[in-house]
């Protein structure tokens, strides 16, 4: 099956800017870009299914199974200073390194026939203990970007602070450049324990964000939100450690040494 | 090669039900489709045969290979009141993540040729010690569904104790929306050591799954059958088991400590 | 790249037998069938390579290296009694369950041009101690075959005796069946350390089989050619190990704790 | 994706000569090539990235994320004695062994274009504690290139030493013979801890091979050079360690035993 979308609906856009905001540290690329469309009623118009996610469904609260995947919504400007956007939302990364570039070239493939040529990636910098005053770190696809970006209070020394992005939030911007786009990557400074969502961190980085689109959301809302999603999440990372955990171990051993003999 | 279907014969069938049962938890799902499929005296006509099986044949009691696979089985119904079957059993699941997203849209593609639209997979539910009053948990593809199965006994208050449905029986619920099929998993509680068969928690769920279907078939046979099976269905496990460590685990080290340099 | 086959010279043979002895328990296999090859003086027609194998080259005594590989060899019939042969003998199997199916499908694909009906797969049968008195064991991809050959001393209790044939000596009689090849396993009863060859469990190995072909070959050489093979195959076994072993160990941890971040 | 080639320019070259430097033991071919490169002031014109590299971008002094990648550059011949050229450095090779053969059939299909049929691979060769009198051992993919290059210095008592050349170094010898290219692997020795480059090794093989291209550059700067690099380097290694053990190892266990039952 490897990588495959769903179109649910073709919307018609005016140059948007791409979102990206999937499961990580601190879950703060999830949390914020979950949060921004929901307040900005955005429309979900595709999903993308592969076989590079967990091989099982959830089952949450109800009876009725949850396909993992991701998500792809669109909201159109309001005004002359907004821009129209597409936001990607979702459960899972790929499980496998081969898996995440090649989800992200289906994600580059399809945006691409919206005109696509500005990426805002949106992630979680784990930075130990020091937790006063958390920053938004940024990193750029192209050095000319941190000048139109600086004025934002974004923190640009980054090299001397991380080591790599993985995943969709840099690989975006890494394999955007063969498609001509342009990208950001907002991360937002948290404690980093991966599996507890950190709203603090989320805040700070739809702060910038929202800036940065000319966009007003109401973030008072955000703490009670992940209250809601922090069971869900949690499920679907016990889960996949347990999946990963069983895959890695073999299950039970024979007990007693049976009379069989191996052939090779 | 991927994953291939061998169609043995080409079955006309009406508006057929697809059931699935493969090794799992207590192996209850393939107890429950065998026993099924055999007393129905059903048909096969098709096998599935895939790499992502242990690559491996199996010898048991005589001296001919047996070769992993899945095997399809049709059934016609008698009366009006009764609806057309398939049914799938086999040997294994997919050994690696990727190969069940690959088997599973193999399954679902060749069974909308005979214009599936329902599915029903039987698994087993890991209950831990409380034995006493095994009961059929449910789950489904669409909410609207527990409506029209409440009625047959079965337990939907699936989402407090289940947190994922792994493989084929998850699976095919998940990824069948995108094939318009509707499913139920129907999930036969078992104390669940997984390599043991659990005859009680298929009979439960055969129980329910032929008051649903309006069959009548003799379960006084299970225990004998299963006792019969047992044997067999050990040996694959025993056989996965050990394979699966040799594959993790370098075989034999050399022992003298060799004059050979490594380059890279 | 897969797996390709790379032909140097198209013989015309009639109604061929394949006889595949590729490396595994004791070498029995790639033992028999080498020597097999070189005592007739067998031609080398035909190449396999795979992504599969290992991703290394080999030095051996000179200073040229060796790619790992399978090679075909033909013979052809000298007598009325005898029959056209293909030989099938290698350095490895694949590395990965999945390439096993991919390679030996590669070969049956391949093969069948010649109009291979009948195949013996020639492998090692590891039994512990009792090394007295070593038998040849036969497995078959049909009950039939059972009647054929059971005159040539050939022990058919086998599924007593044997849990599984790994890798092409078992999925060769398994797959064949979808090739409408009928196969036969020999394999050579061996005390099972598997880097060791077992020269003993080779030439039994042999004698029923040339029985069975109507071919004389002198196996008094046997000992000493193994003697010469014997560094070449602990090699390329040492070598394996090796990679696997880096391949499933981080190499080098990190000495200092850097002040590099984790981002994801 | 797989493996992809970006090419940005599409010189016109005569003959040319393939040299390839991988990172790798010593990190003397990336070292080595690296090196010849900047001194030629050869031009890049092609790229290579692929699925089979870490799923990361990496952050180095700046703020701009650089996407791991292979790169090809040309040099074109000054005078009759010489050659024109084309070379390979890059920043990682194939994570699994697959991913090994694909990008070196990529990189042959490529390279054929241009008309190449000699290749000179660049590696470091581990020679525990003896450093005096580092020498250069070469591999070669026919026998007969030996008589031509004895002349060098390259010592071809090569089999005694060196047991498989694993990666690129080794493959695009093996595999190059089925694209008609003649390939010789020089191997620098060194102390061989695999993350610290080894500049007296590099600076060994650029002398061997810099006479054998009849090409003279100063090899003065050569340790400040990988001063400088070596910070990147380092970061690249313990990157990539830190992912694969993440990879290896299922990052958080859940802490309090959840009341979430397993299904298959």
């Amino acid at each position: 099956m490897a990588t495959r979308i769903i179109e649910l609906e073709k919307p018609r856009l005016k140059n948007p800017i791409f979102i990206e905001g999937l499961p990580g540290i601190g879950n703060v690329g999830r949390i914020s870009a979950g949060y921004l469309a929901e307040q900005l009623k955005a429309k979900k118009f595709a999903e993308i299914i592969s076989s590079h996610f967990m091989p099982f469904v959830l089952l949450h609260q109800s009876s009725a199974v949850h396909m993992l995947k991701n998500e792809f919504y669109y909201w159109k400007a309001q005004n002359k200073k907004q821009r129209d956007l597409i936001i990607l939302i979702g459960d899972s990364q790929s499980i496998d390194p081969e898996g995440h570039y090649e989800i992200i070239e289906t994600i580059l493939n399809y945006i691409k026939k919206f005109g696509v040529k500005e990426i805002f990636t949106l992630a979680g910098l784990s930075v130990g203990e020091q937790t006063t005053g958390l920053k938004v770190v940024g990193a750029v696809s192209d050095p000319e970007l941190v000048k139109k970006y600086q004025k934002y209070g974004i923190d640009f020394n980054t090299g001397a602070k991380v080591g790599t992005i993985a995943g969709a939030a840099g690989l975006l911007l890494g394999l955007g450049r063969y498609y001509d786009m342009k990208g950001v990557c907002l991360l937002g400074e948290t404690v980093g324990f991966s599996v507890i969502p950190d709203p603090k961190s989320a805040e700070v980085v739809l702060k910038v964000l929202t800036k940065i689109l000319n966009i007003k959301i109401d973030t008072s809302k955000l703490e009670k939100k992940i209250k809601e999603m922090e069971d869900f999440i949690k499920k679907i990372k016990t889960m996949e450690t347990r999946a990963i955990a069983q895959l890695l171990r073999p299950k039970e051993m024979p007990k007693e040494k049976e009379k069989l003999t191996y052939i090779g």
